[in-house]
């Protein structure tokens, strides 16, 4: 185990949730993910802590972590898009009703965007980014987490 | 001033917010609201401090202060709903593509509601609940946050 923390150890990301992201990396407490849905430029934080499916049911100490790589996240996608594509708001959301394993999306949304201003939720089938888009945006989102990633996830 | 802080002192509560809600009282950053909607047992908490549209544009202090009213005010509404109509899921979203003025959504969901699973932003009309019932809900709420209200908030 060479010092892996039990608890991180035990969480194994949702199937779904990876088959619908691409990994930007690994947070304090957090997985970093993007949506790969080309529609909206869109994170999700996975925190690694096995078998939680509601916000109060994290730790006080992961929460207050939590909240912290919310707003991290929330600057670092709208960094990365701005100038050119500065969003008109960001939407942070913890559903849960599809997938149960905790995990938040922070998501950059525009008037002109195809659910404004409705939710982004549970709307059209992802558009998956086409070849290289994504990876040019995890490392763009990533380059505005200086110091906070702690790895790229494992496969 | 009377000591009142200046920050809370400028403060005011978007009057389309008011307008939707019933008030809960005022916890340590937040106006605590019911949503006037009987389609859905819906809390809205409103950090008092004037001007913010981001959960990034609080100060680190008041972040960890709302995501742990967050995090009690799921806890006391799903305690005020059980055992008779414990929710199936907790839906917590901070938008703001309507109002502006910085504002989380705490919702408890069940797989027979009209929007499952789908969010239960941006549906039909809200329905207004009938005479006693938001009232009553609303003291349930109360009655689980022992100690964390301050005040029923000025109208």
């Amino acid at each position: 185990m060479t010092g892996t923390p039990a608890a991180a150890a035990a969480f194994t990301l949702d199937p779904r949730l990876a088959a619908d992201t691409v990994a930007v990396g690994r947070l304090a407490l957090s997985r970093l993910l993007l949506m790969n849905d080309a529609s909206y430029p869109w994170l999700i934080l996975v925190p690694e802590r096995p078998g939680l499916r509601e916000i109060f049911e994290l730790a006080v100490p992961d929460r207050a972590l939590l909240i912290e790589e919310i707003a991290a996240a929330g600057r670092a996608l709208a960094a990365a898009l701005s100038p050119g594509r500065a969003p008109d708001k960001l939407n942070v959301g913890a559903l849960g009703n599809v997938v149960a394993q905790l995990h938040i999306h922070v998501v950059a949304r525009y008037r002109d965007d195809p659910a404004w201003p409705g939710p982004v939720w549970g709307r059209a089938p992802a558009r998956p980014y086409p070849p290289g888009a994504a990876a040019a945006l995890v490392a763009a989102v990533a380059g505005h987490l200086p110091g906070m990633l702690r790895s790229a996830p494992p496969l």
